[in-house]
């Protein structure tokens, strides 16, 4: 087929949502669809969803439909994109599951997989705030903090193929327990997660809150961003003392990896700053800038809110798999050649 | 000339030493010398003594002295490499020296300027333990704490060109006061600077040591590499305590980088370390390892001491001028084409 006429799926599989968009070869979405992941039903069902999500991409967007000729998924958690096994994706609850050959059994296209948040950075790379950017960093915040690293306009593996945990930098040696069972990491400090601790642990100390009523309100019982925003709407000391924290330690994280890497280009994102935007990313910038060890030329580092919000990972996703599909990605483990190492089945 | 006979010059400019050395194609050093810098003199003694070194060399490898095509300086400072200006060398007591082109009109060929740890982590990459690395992480450890990154096989300069600072990434928010102004940067806790500040604290707090006894021995009022090693082998409680700190804080440094960039190799160099060699190294890969996210084939990050030694820089030095000669550091701010952008006078 024409590459030009080809037309790539990107599906941004989340814990709770799934995300799917029919993109052609400028970029353009011919249909996108969301629905709900209903992850608990297990991977069978999930997977299930996923194929009949796709199937109705192929029928809505007409004769092109036929066009359709890979698909990248983002994925939640560790992949080995080499084999299309998801390793461990904890918000979906899956373990070592061949997501990769699944697919591609049921769709007959080639399937490629990716971590979701570096899928993430190359859509605001390729279509979003880093467009033509050399050195990008992103940082995703949510119940967890992820990250992507672009290097030379390439996403940057690493070694061992895991690079960009950046949620996983020591800022505060012994500081607070992280997830990942160490201490003092970026995430256990700035993620909607840690944030919500801060919050529990302040009211506790019996400061003045509106945010546990916010919390039951929405009839949810985590910190979500849109109990964040009306909380600081309202400004509630508890709130904003904890999201002021969360600024100034993303601020420092960022000058870091600046002092290191000189990127052109720093996109925050994540469920947070799509809700609150240049109020979230401005003070961590400000902090940021304040840490660069040279001030000369410190705007020529943009840092940025991103631009295309959920639509990045999705667009991320497509972008990838078009790129596969051609060969091109060849920075990436098992990417090498242009083709998944299971079989794909003819279209 | 035919490339493979031409000869480069690396400079490895220090505030106490200078060493430069004569190597071949194939990474020979066919002459090497060092000499006392003696900056107090003033920058244009410095460079009258850079001179004749460079003079000293051409004549002493003989016949190939006259196939000596560039010069490379590793300066201890920052430098625009596009003008072949020292901005700011504080140990030579520099400021906006036009080095480049001093050199450029008293020698008659192309020179280059580069960071000296730069250049050093160069030196390791092509002779030394970083051989055939994509990704690889230099960290140097002397008065202050100096980095480079190489990604994808080539030095890492950043959107600004100032890529590397590894030593300024805040490490203790609110931690100790950095030469740089700020507080809790990596050189605060762990340069040499760093390390003497702590050991003079513990003593004042009544502790036992003999690491000032030590330093008066050697007439030095500064804790030197030697010393450190002295009084490690003395089992001075101190001294130990102190290394241990360091140790410690950059086994986290590394760690967190090798979260974000997941390297192949990490070499720590500078002073302490080409005394102590292993011995200094072994507890921050122990650190490091730990720290990482991803625990799997961690050993596949290689975290070593300096192989080179005092050699990287010269070495990395004579290497980037060869390949600036030829046109190929491309992602070199103003290396681009290959060229020295003031005036070269026909050789």
């Amino acid at each position: 087929m024409i590459e030009e006429l080809i037309v790539t799926i990107g599906f941004d599989l989340g814990g709770t949502k799934m995300h799917a968009a029919a993109v052609d070869a400028q970029g353009n979405v011919l249909y996108s669809e969301r629905q709900k992941t209903e992850a608990s039903g297990g991977a069978d069902a999930v997977i299930e969803r996923m194929v009949g999500l796709v199937a109705r991409l192929r029928q809505e967007i007409g004769p092109r439909g036929s066009h359709i000729s890979a698909l990248c998924v983002g994925v939640p958690g560790a992949v080995d994109s080499e084999r299309g096994v998801v390793d461990k994706a904890p918000n979906l609850g899956w373990d070592n599951v061949p997501l990769g050959p699944r697919l591609t059994s049921a769709l007959g296209i080639p399937v490629f997989l990716d971590n979701d948040v570096r899928v993430a950075v190359i859509g605001e790379h390729v279509y979003g705030v880093g467009k033509g950017a050399r050195t990008m960093i992103g940082i995703f915040v949510g119940t967890g903090i992820g990250g992507g690293v672009i290097v030379g306009g390439h996403t940057h593996h690493g070694g061992r193929g895991v690079a960009g945990e950046i949620g996983h930098m020591t800022l505060v040696p012994h500081g607070p327990r992280c997830s990942c069972g160490r201490r003092g990491c970026v995430e256990a400090l700035c993620s909607r997660t840690a944030m919500e601790r801060d919050v529990r642990k302040l009211i506790k100390q019996g400061w003045d809150s509106k945010v546990l009523k916010l919390m039951r309100k929405e009839g949810r019982d985590d910190l979500t961003s849109s109990v964040i925003e009306r909380a600081l709407d309202d400004n509630d000391d508890v709130m904003r003392k904890v999201v002021k924290d969360a600024q100034y330690h993303l601020g420092l994280t960022v000058a870091s990896l600046a002092n290191v890497l000189d990127p052109e280009v720093v996109v925050i994102g994540g469920g947070v700053t799509e809700r609150l935007g240049e109020r979230f990313v401005a003070p961590i910038r400000e902090h940021a800038y304040k840490h660069f060890l040279v001030q000369r030329d410190r705007e020529k580092v943009h840092i940025v809110a991103t631009e295309l919000k959920d639509r990045a990972a999705p667009l991320g996703a497509a972008h990838i798999a078009r790129e596969r599909l051609a060969g091109r990605l060849d920075s990436a483990p098992g990417a090498r050649h242009g083709t998944a190492s299971w079989p794909v089945p003819s279209a």
